[in-house]
């Protein structure tokens, strides 16, 4: 017994000692402080976070910025920006700044009014266009409404006769000259708004020599059937006209500033040679006015196709009938430009564990008028989106990485915030910036969601859509990603909702096409099935009020709250997930389909490509070769050791600097500030993404050629270019070494 | 008692407790593994890497590879760079590849040698120059010896009066214009070696108007005094001649394929679009020919410092004196460009933690004869820094970052191999690449060590080379830096050994240059102070033999030795180092020294300045900034907690991609592959390196320009885009958010 009693004891005191060892090992284990962030699963502050934005907060800050009108440039537009900036701050940002830049802006003349006369033989001027879009009901007292004008407009008074060119696209040119037989050179030309960005109109119009160019807006691209115009409907009045700059700055930024940020320092071109300020006056009118320039004109009948829904015959002239063959058209545009102080807000949460890592919400806050569609509905979603961020940021909550918000200044002057800021910050941002997400206006239409975003988002917009509610009514309890779905099915090969290709024509520009900075914007848009009308009816124009919003496009403001939740979730799942949700595959799946559509369009010309020995297999042998990086590289995602903070840092990397690859420094010909070999505007429409763009602009060109040969030389080169590029891109995916 | 018993074993219970559960908590703390690797100090490793380098190791390096000629191109520098390959594997390389290019070479015709001719009135060739150097003893049966030639010259036949016109420099071709009021158009021009690129001479004259240009190595600039011609000295024998490209390719590398690498699949641009190549025939000879075409020149008598060393009058021509009148000059060349594979060697040791962090050493391969100088001293060296790297690994060691060796080829033929290999790999390196280390000729005299480096490299460079053994006789127990110091003291206002600008002219161009990676060269000098002449005598001759360097330059090849050590522990710390040795204090003070130098530059024309209110204000108030900026960041570096590796990585970065940031996108004016703000080589000459190159070059155009107003607006423009980036550069190095 003695014996077995201290046997008992032994083992009694070897458990009680090992018991204690593992105790103090355990406590010693978990005790250390561990390098690699113990992750929470950010999944619940993300809940918070899409839940703590409100419709109603939303339509309070539609309603607060949308009071007075606010032009880039102007006393009301910075008190706004102060204004954002005290209440980031308030929301509880890090750090909100204003940062001014000195750029290049146009204004009418407030002593001399821009008009269209047309005139008799003595020069008298029997008819003027009008000089203002009438007030909407409660603005009347308002002043600063600044009348329809395009801005950067030349100065002159050029008296001649009206050609009618379309919509002036580099088609409609070419069938006016080359099939109509009609000479433009010192004539007038007035086309009508839509399908390609105004800018490259006027640059058509100036090319085929043309002494002034008139934009009117045709009912068949403005109305909707069966609406009443605005304010008792939400189609533009006769009297309404669309404002825009008609710049081709090809991403420069500021005029007298290319490539670098407009400080007090830098050094200015003269106006003359000013990037992309076109030399001919320009401007725009409703089309109550285009009926009574278009009514008398002579010349021929034009085919189908260019006749808008106006009850006039579309006759091309050029100039009026026989009977008014001496009533000439004079513009006359006063528009001065002038070096202009504009203000972007800055703000920021710091990340915690990779402060060097950006991730970008920014959109503008300059309006024409008052705005309430464009940019407000946008920057109401993002002030939405700051005030949540800053609620969660007081439960203790920090994202891993730095988010940056940002209200651009002067974006319908040409992007000029941003591209400044871009230009500013260019070496911070190609080297940290994770991706970029806009937010212009976040409504267009009352249908459903519309996402453009680079490939390897499309995943992370899917994922996201799902866990947000379907803002329609009578859709509760379905999702976003359903109520998308059912709405905008992508296309016959593959069961997704449908997601573009980014054009351009807003602030994402400088970050995504110069820069390379992965980029997305989301919105409420339109069908775009049965609506044919570009963007929406009373874009630019004066009625663009905050009512608009309120009563017709999303009155309880669920669309709006839908969209600020889609942007958010964006920004939140890129600054804060550990491994970046970026999907490369998606990035090898639409290349092959962009490399299939490039050559097809090539096909057409099969015979001249036999005999310039035109090839597009180094371009498909590229995509096989990212195809199998790709694959590979997700292969290896799974057996990350996301404990190990450099390898996880390593990978993130890759995953970051993908989309950069696809910069080529040399940019595409003659456009240095367009520089992504996969996505840039098409050379004939800005706001038109091209894929493949250097090689789409070149097969463009065979058409119009002199001498074919040279021509396809060029398509041979921009074939090798991007294969190149996207061998390159395939070996930042392999394993660093 | 009893109860007292009771306590003692009570207390006695609680202090095994407490000890177990500390033992474990212990053992529990340590065994659990730290992400942070406890970084052993590697000085340990640095001595037996740099002890395990020998001079002998190196002398059999440099007698392997200098046996045959190894032009790029040829048969044998692919046999060369083979067995590179198999050595540095069986040195212990993780890998190494061998990576080709097909690039524009050029060579002279089998069948038609070059040379140049007096012909007489009737057209017969009275006089030719020599078709080859004289064979030096030992190599007399050796067979593809290339003679002296002008690679990528023109063919042709041109036939004229000679000009003479000194070094052919800028200011050489005005002086002779406007002074001298000679026209060369028409002529063919004669001019000396040395001073600057003969790349530079070659454009001068194509500017200038000649129909070819004939180069000549002088005595006073090929000739040391008290030394023999090589074989009894290392002087250059009369018939010796300099062999070189005459491209003017500003960084564009292959030059039917700029910006893009040559592959098969790679677009070329016919010969005509090709980038740099000259259109008049162009020819090198030595002095003995010389003299010949030189003797009978007439026109005026030069001023003295156009006058050489021959025995002759130097008179500037147009042709020759009366009496010979009738005879011209007849250039016979036949030389062919033609694409050609080229290889390079590439040999990796991959980094243990930061793998996708690369340090390269890099020298090419290719030579014009033997190479026994230009570059095998370099490529001995860099083979026996592979070795040494080799052994060290098997030993357990692994750096930190990642290794990369780079044997290139076709550097001789405008920096092609390195360059291109850069195109392919330029998105990996502008992301990965930490520093890059040149490694050409690691002897040209045998005075003392050079360093030519970005400033972050300053102090390392310090640091290292006193650590290292001098290697002069005599000097037993001095350091290199001692010695060095004692013979190059840097300038007045610092008590340092002088270090020096990169200019251009070597595989760090395109690293440097067009992607801003710290880079830095060292090699054994001559004494620049009392050795006047460019380079070394027998340079790109046939004479640049194994035994040369053997005889005279190094005969222990402890020079090499030393050279090895100072590159070797140049990548070793770069590779290896926890935080990266870049001193950014360093760069600081160059740029105030470069911006008040080229400041007074500038003050030569202070009336103009005044008049077009040119100003230097905000570039020194960037460098103030700057300043600033990197004190701050040098005072973080204190508290950088090295055992967080984000936190490290964090500011590796920052280190890493400062000299990224002074790469301008754009380029300079018309060189849109000098991309460096700060350093790029001068318009003028592409050996020597500028600071503020932009500024530099738009004064140079002062004085030439017809219109000086629209050029001082040029210099504005350059001031303006120096302050920028020095600024960008300066927030590079603040808080990342």
């Amino acid at each position: 017994m003695r014996k077995e009693s201290r046997w008992i004891r032994w083992i009694k005191w070897i458990v009680i000692v090992t018991v204690l060892f593992l105790l103090g090992f355990c406590i010693g284990w978990f005790a250390k402080p561990s390098n690699t962030q113990n992750h929470k699963d950010s999944s619940h502050y993300l809940k918070d976070f899409l839940g703590e934005m409100k419709a109603d907060k939303i339509r309070e800050h539609l309603r607060k910025f949308t009071q007075l009108p606010h032009l880039a440039g102007t006393e009301q537009n910075l008190k706004y920006a102060e204004q954002i900036m005290k209440e980031w701050q308030m929301f509880g940002l890090d750090s909100v700044e204003m940062v001014p830049y000195d750029v290049l802006l146009s204004y009418p003349n407030e002593s001399q009014p821009n008009y269209i006369s047309i005139v008799d033989h003595l020069g008298n001027e029997i008819f003027n266009t009008s000089l203002a879009e009438p007030v909407p009901q409660g603005y009347e007292d308002i002043s600063n409404i600044v009348p329809p004008y395009s801005a950067f407009s030349a100065k002159g008074q050029p008296e001649g006769d009206l050609v009618y060119v379309n919509y002036g696209r580099t088609e409609d040119f070419s069938q006016l000259q080359r099939v109509m037989g009609i000479n433009v050179t010192g004539k007038i030309v007035i086309v009508r708004y839509g399908k390609i960005f105004r800018g490259n109109k006027v640059k058509n119009a100036v090319l085929a020599g043309a002494k002034g160019i008139i934009m009117f807006s045709d009912p068949a691209d403005y109305w909707a059937d069966g609406i009443q115009p605005y304010p008792d409907g939400w189609n533009l009045p006769g009297r309404g006209a669309q404002r825009g700059n008609v710049l081709n700055l090809n991403g420069a930024g500021d005029p007298l500033t290319p490539g670098y940020p407009a400080k007090e320092y830098t050094y200015r071109f003269s106006p003359e040679d000013g990037v992309g300020l076109p030399n001919i006056p320009v401007h725009p009118i409703g089309f109550h006015d285009a009926i009574l320039l278009l009514n008398n004109m002579g010349g021929e009948i034009p085919p189908n196709n260019w006749k808008g829904a106006l009850n006039v015959s579309y006759r091309i002239g050029p100039g009026f009938t026989d009977e008014f063959k001496s009533q000439k058209v004079r513009m006359n545009i006063h528009t001065n430009n002038q070096v202009t102080r504009i203000y972007n807000v800055i703000g920021k949460i710091r990340g915690a564990q990779e402060p060097d890592r950006y991730v970008i919400l920014g959109g503008h806050r300059d309006a024409w008028v008052f705005g309430g569609i464009d940019p407000m509905s946008g920057a109401a979603v993002v002030h939405e989106t700051v005030r949540s961020a800053g609620r969660l940021l007081s439960t203790g909550w920090r994202p891993r990485r730095t988010i940056i918000f940002a209200s651009w200044d002067a974006e319908e002057f040409g992007l000029l915030g941003s591209t400044e800021w871009a230009e500013d910050n260019a070496r911070l941002l190609q080297e940290r910036a994770v991706a970029y997400i806009n937010a212009d206006s976040a409504i267009e239409g009352m249908y459903t969601l519309r996402v453009d975003c680079t490939p390897s988002l499309h995943t992370l917009a899917y994922d996201i859509t799902k866990q947000i509610p379907s803002p329609e009514e009578g859709e509760e309890g379905v999702s976003l990603y359903e109520s998308w779905h059912k709405r905008d099915n992508w296309t016959n090969d593959r069961d997704a909702p449908r997601i573009s290709k980014l054009g351009s024509g807003s602030d994402f520009e400088a970050y995504f096409i110069r820069l390379g900075i992965a980029s997305g914007r989301a919105r409420y848009t339109k069908n775009a099935k049965t609506e044919r009308y570009s963007s929406y009816p009373v874009y630019h124009s004066v009625y663009e009020t905050f009512e608009i919003v309120e009563k017709f496009y999303d009155p309880s403001f669920k669309r709006l709250q839908a969209v600020a939740q889609v942007r958010g979730a964006l920004i939140f799942l890129l600054a804060d997930s550990q491994l970046l949700p970026l999907d490369v595959n998606e990035y090898a799946d639409s290349l092959r389909k962009y490399a299939q559509s490039i050559a097809q369009l090539a096909q057409k010309n099969l015979r001249a490509m036999e005999m310039y020995k035109v090839s597009f297999d180094s371009l498909f042998s590229a995509v096989e070769n990212f195809t199998v990086a790709a694959r590979d590289f997700h292969e290896r995602l799974q057996t990350l050791n996301k404990a190990d903070p450099l390898q996880l840092r390593i990978m993130n990397d890759q995953l970051m600097y993908l989309e950069r690859a696809f910069i080529d420094p040399l940019g595409l010909p003659g456009r240095p500030f367009y520089r992504h070999v996969i996505f840039a505007p098409s050379s004939h429409n800005k706001y038109a993404g091209e894929s493949f763009p250097g090689i789409y602009d070149a097969l463009f060109d065979i058409e119009n050629s002199a001498d074919p040969a040279k021509a396809w030389e060029e398509v041979k080169r921009q074939i090798s270019i991007a294969a190149f590029t996207v061998h390159a891109a395939a070996m930042t995916l392999t394993p660093p070494a």
